[in-house]
């Protein structure tokens, strides 16, 4: 490597340089403020932990993405962590030692080993919220609702929610007696929407006429809310838990459709992102120009168990890097005051009380003209200058004073 | 491993749960806020990168803690960083492409293999500011100053800043013409203060007794502003470079003396933490009740030559999370209510105001025993009850209503 490469990022990693860190920033700060004013508590977790730890309840997808290192004190192996959710679950299952419902918030980098997806980052900034504790439709709907209002404090315009719900496949393809290789090969196609290909697997692995009937129509329904009527018919004769399923999802789009006025609601049957630790509703937010979700989350009853307390759980996060570039919200202006490098008690004071009451002052340390261009660049629109001996006053720059 | 263990998370690798992370992101907020006053502008710089650009500039000691990782796109090594300043002096030198005096400032996590000093976390929260560009004493008079202002906005109680500057012994060195090996030698008997040895090794190897005699003083060359008087005595006769560095402590500690009313100086001619990397002027922070310095920095002018452009540089870093607990600074108390789980429009509007104003609410989705103990742990003081049809009220907790 020759020394022009050196500071070459890798693929995948990039910096934030001002201005947008200081968007980043301020927007990090305003859904922070969001979800304490909805009663969730900021947690801070770790960037590494034992690997069975930080894996637990997640993916093998999860396991791929995850950086692996040897802990020198102990041998013992690490991960450098490509997901919060499994660590906040374990705040709530080992730590908190409470009762009822847990609300629990956090922003904090993670790290994958490749790109989760053409242009994505490896290093997003993970910012969510979780609801554990309690099992009923109430705790989706506050979580999809909070990440609704998370959207719409970062002025995401024109947010899209697509709505699913796992155990509506996971229970036709039980009753169907698929083993777990028959079941992956469904998922497989199912989330490719290979229609062919599902319509003649199922006819040669699936005896049961209506369950394959039903598991073919599972595949196509996507779109409005046009969607759950036809699949109260399609699924009409399902299995006590596919129906179940089913009700629960209509009763969550009421609910939403009643209290979101300002998202379009969408439902896909097949939708079944994270299946393998989801276990009830899921939901994805897409805004137009960006091909991936936004925003995404869902109910993962399970993933306490590991950690010896099963507990309800739904939550969802947002990558901020992402939210940050489509955002329109941006930081309050400020004044941006040049002063001179001096240590006069009175300009000292003025210095203070201009920082206090949120101007940025600049000591000018440097009168060249390269630090003149600089002033330029960092917007500088004041400076002080001292009138009398001792009598600093803030003028506009560049303008004469006598 | 037993599931007992599973959630025990390593040695030096610590989390934050309510109240403290709250209390730690309060604190970055009040301190990212004074950088800015100061013109520093904030950048976030990736938690990996390529080894070779992470370590530029940096000591052998940076490298043994830094996790190593091998990039799966490329096959070459990257590094999980243990320090943010190479990669803010790689932003100043590559992609801002500014003359003139630049401020950045970050806060962000890095990673060490192993802690660094007893009970010293493996996972610190690094907050910093470094200023690029300045070659004078006003450069580090700036920085000094800031770091002292972070620690009084942090509230941390009489804080002790000590001085020393790296050219007087790496002078004196030169001066007696030591080769690498023996300054090592030498410098390591200063950094453990084994006066005994200095003086027995210094007799042996260097054969100028002016200098010995300098660098044995130099030793113990520790304490108040009287240090400077013994030193300017000491160093009466010593090589041009040498009186330099010492004229240019005196001029600092002269500046810092008028406008640091709220700190106590002290000096230490031997103080030669991160001499691999210093170049001028270096400092650090202490405060009764914590053992090691709460924040740390100097001059470190030639990091950006492995970017191709070296800049004079200055700055200084806390970790955040041990700030946290030395702090007395709590974030301003809010209104916790409790509110019901309906969403009649009228009491929606209540929420959404007592919200934006600044409380916190909780929809009730569990009215069970344990969820009241959990109330009264998030400090629920106040409900919102129906008084009429439509017409809800914000009422103290526990109090009857009729």
């Amino acid at each position: 490597m020759t020394k022009a490469d050196r500071w070459l990022l890798p693929e995948g990693v990039e910096e934030l340089l001002p201005p947008q860190a200081a968007r980043l920033e301020y927007l990090r700060r305003e859904i922070l403020d969001l979800y304490q004013a909805w009663g969730y508590e900021f947690v801070i977790t770790p960037l590494v932990e034992y690997l069975d730890a930080l894996l637990v309840g997640s993916s093998h997808d999860l396991d791929l993405h995850t950086f692996k290192l040897t802990d020198q004190l102990t041998g013992r192996m690490m991960g450098l962590r490509a997901d919060i959710t499994p660590q906040v679950a374990r705040v709530d299952a080992r730590n908190l030692h409470r009762e009822g419902p847990v609300r629990l918030c956090y922003a904090d980098s993670v790290v994958h080993t490749r790109p989760r997806g053409l242009l994505t980052s490896r290093v997003p900034i993970k910012l969510g919220a979780e609801l554990f504790g309690y099992a009923g439709i109430a705790c989706d709907a506050e979580v999809i609702s909070l990440m609704a209002e998370t959207l719409r404090v970062a002025q995401i315009e024109s947010v899209h929610i697509v709505l699913g719900h796992v155990d509506i496949f996971r229970s036709l393809v039980a009753a169907a007696g698929l083993d777990a290789d028959a079941e992956n090969e469904l998922f497989d196609a199912m989330q490719r929407k290979v229609y062919d290909e599902i319509d003649t697997w199922l006819d040669q692995r699936v005896e049961n006429i209506n369950l394959a009937r039903m598991l073919k129509s599972l595949a196509r329904l996507s779109g409005d809310a046009a969607v759950l009527a036809e699949a109260e018919q399609v699924l009409a004769h399902a299995p006590p838990q596919t129906r179940q399923a089913l009700a629960e999802l209509q009763q969550i789009a009421e609910l939403l459709q009643r209290n979101l006025s300002d998202v379009t609601l969408g439902f896909d049957l097949s939708e079944l992102r994270g299946y393998t630790y989801h276990t009830g509703i899921v939901f994805a937010a897409y805004t137009p120009g960006y091909g991936r979700a936004v925003a995404k989350g869902g109910r993962y009853d399970d993933i306490g168990k590991a950690f010896g307390r099963a507990r309800p759980a739904s939550g969802f996060d947002v990558d901020l890097k992402i939210l940050a570039r489509l955002s329109k919200s941006l930081p309050p202006h400020r004044k941006v005051v040049l002063a001179p490098n001096s240590d006069d008690a009175m300009l000292v004071a003025l210095i203070g009380s201009l920082r206090s009451s949120g101007s940025v002052v600049i000591r000018h340390l440097d009168d060249s003209e390269a630090s003149r261009d600089l002033l330029a660049e960092l917007k500088c629109t004041h400076q002080i200058v001292e009138k009398m001996p001792g009598d600093w006053q803030v003028v506009e720059l560049n303008t004469t004073t006598d």
